[in-house]
This record gives C-alpha cells, sequence and structure tokens, in this order.
C-alpha cells in the first residue's frame, strides 16, 4: 500500500491540493493530509476552510513513499519553516517520490535539492529558478527521477494521474481518468 | 455583485465542489457554500472534511443569482430531502440559474423541472432520465437556458468557467482560465 503525506499551509491552493487527494484517494493510495500549524484547520487561498487528517508534527516518525506539496500563496510562509525544509531535504536523501506544483517547487528550491534538478513552476515563479536549478521548462508536468513538478491549478489533474502512474502503474491511472470523464 | 449558493451534503465530490468555489471566487463572485445537515463540518465522498460558510437553513431569506449542487454519492441522500427539492423548484421559479454536475442533474429531475429541459450527468446515470428529460446530451458541458449540467470530477473546471462566462463574460472566464494555466 503507498501512501502519500500531503502538507496543507495557510493559504494553499484548494484545487491543487484537493484533486490530488481525491484521486490519490480514488486510485486505492493511502493520502493523509497534514496541517504545518498547530491547527487541523487550514484556510486555503479562495476562503475554504478544511481539516486535515493529521498534524505535521505527529507524522515524523511514518514512512511515507512521497511527499506532496500544492501551491497558492501560501507558499511564502512554508519557506520559511525550516522542519519544511528539513522534511523536504529527509525525502531526498531517503529516495522518496517529491511533487510539487504552482509556486511550490520554490521549496524544493530553498531546501537546496534542485541545483541538478529539471523543474517547472507557476509561470510567474519562473525567474526566481535562475541559476537555480539544472534547467527550468514550462511542460505542464514534469518528471526527473523522483521530483515530479507542475505548473498550476488548471494543471492538477494531469499531475495527480502523473503521480499514480508513478506510484501504482500506468493502468490505474488511465481507469481513474475514465471514471471522473477527464478529457 | 453575482452571488452563488453552493450546497455541500455528506458524501459531495470534493473536486466539483472546491473547483467551482475557487474558480468562481477568483472571478470575484460571491459564493456562500450552504451544508444540508446542522453541522457546518462536512464530509465529501474522498474523506475530505470542509467547513461550509453557512447552514442552509440560514441562507433561505438571501437571494442568489445562482444554485450550483456538486455530484457524489451523497446526491443519493440529498435527492430525499424535500427541503432541496423545493429550493430546486424555487429558482426555477424565479429564473435563477441552477448547476448541476455529475450525479447532482438527478436533484433536478426529482424536482420536477427537467421534462423540457436538454441535460448531461455523469454517464452512470444516463438511463435514470430515461422519459424525464427532453432529451439526454453527452456533452461535457451543456446548457439549456439557465440550466448547466455537467458530467463529473473530470469535467469541473470547464464547468466553472461556463458558469463565469454565463454570471460574468466570457472575458472574465478566459482571465481564470488562463491565470490557472488551463489547457
Amino acid at each position: 500500500m503507498k501512501k502519500v503525506l500531503v502538507l496543507l499551509h495557510p493559504g494553499f491552493e484548494e484545487i491543487e491540493a484537493i484533486t490530488a487527494v481525491d484521486l490519490l484517494r480514488r486510485a486505492g493510495i493511502t493520502v493523509t493530509t497534514a496541517s504545518v500549524t498547530k491547527d487541523l484547520k487550514i484556510l486555503g487561498s479562495r476562503n475554504v476552510s478544511v481539516m486535515a487528517d493529521a498534524l505535521l508534527s505527529a507524522c515524523a516518525d511514518q514512512i511515507f513513499d512521497m511527499l506532496l506539496i500544492p501551491g497558492g500563496p501560501g507558499v511564502d510562509a512554508l519557506r520559511m519553516r525550516p522542519e519544511v525544509l528539513e522534511l523536504v531535504r529527509k525525502f531526498r536523501n531517503e529516495q522518496g517520490y517529491i511533487a510539487a506544483i504552482c509556486a511550490a517547487p520554490l521549496v524544493l528550491m530553498d531546501a537546496g535539492i534542485t541545483s541538478n534538478l529539471t523543474v517547472t513552476s507557476f509561470p510567474g515563479s519562473e525567474e526566481e529558478f535562475t541559476g537555480q536549478v539544472r534547467s527550468y521548462v514550462q511542460d505542464r508536468v514534469h518528471i526527473d527521477g523522483k521530483v515530479i513538478t507542475s505548473r498550476g491549478a488548471g494543471t492538477s489533474e494531469e499531475f495527480a494521474l502523473t503521480l499514480i502512474s508513478l506510484l501504482l502503474n500506468p493502468e490505474a491511472a488511465e481507469q481513474v481518468r475514465q471514471r471522473i470523464v477527464a478529457r
């Protein structure tokens, strides 16, 4: 059984977080949403309050196959959290998957793991990556080994289906894709 | 300022509800999420708990331009709620917009408003509409006057952008579409 840890941070982009949680759970993957604050209730960027499954501080001892970070304006504050940057480095060192969408690839950059990686991100964040990555691409979803990056709320579905394909197999992703009447 | 009432029901499909709320709010539309139960906290179909903005029972006196109903397995129970069927009839009688996605068009059928309408829905619900609608189509989003129907989580983005286009104008929808890096 594959396990994924999704970080929920104040100001997270709701579509990016919820689409991943929903589609991965449809595929039978165990998803834990973890609040980076001391409160399970987290307010997203478009004023939707979501209850996280756990506090991140309570997840430290568990083992996950993937760390997934949604974007949104909350990423600015997320980049200031040393425990989150440390978590990214831990996943990288232990060869887990790391998935980040929209502005969230900036967290990977701040954690210092991107210098040998090719990434994409929200178009508005592109310039910040100059000199910090091997190369920057404008793919809707980009896979570089175990690090998967994507661009925004409108690429969330492709991002989530790619993650299912990597964690399980392409057939599992295709089943979910058909079930939701995706394009 | 346009106002939209989104019904949240236990077992609602998270992507369908959240995508609409998020994108409509991005367009500057005032969206109120209303719980159909006595609890603001509502558990979706893929175990995401969301806090509604209000109880539906507290929204009775307000005027909205659109009623929006997300799908999900919770629609089975929603169809049993006389106050919800009455609400659908009220919007229809007062010529408000009614938007329903996935299994939610069945609620419109049960409210008795579909006999002269062309609708779509989740593919699995198609047969239930036999003899209850003017015609059934497999469009990803279908507009019949002020009633807009759509098919599933994978058509949520097109559904929401269509609603923005109708409530505001096509330029507003296009702005949101570009901002989220939609296809």
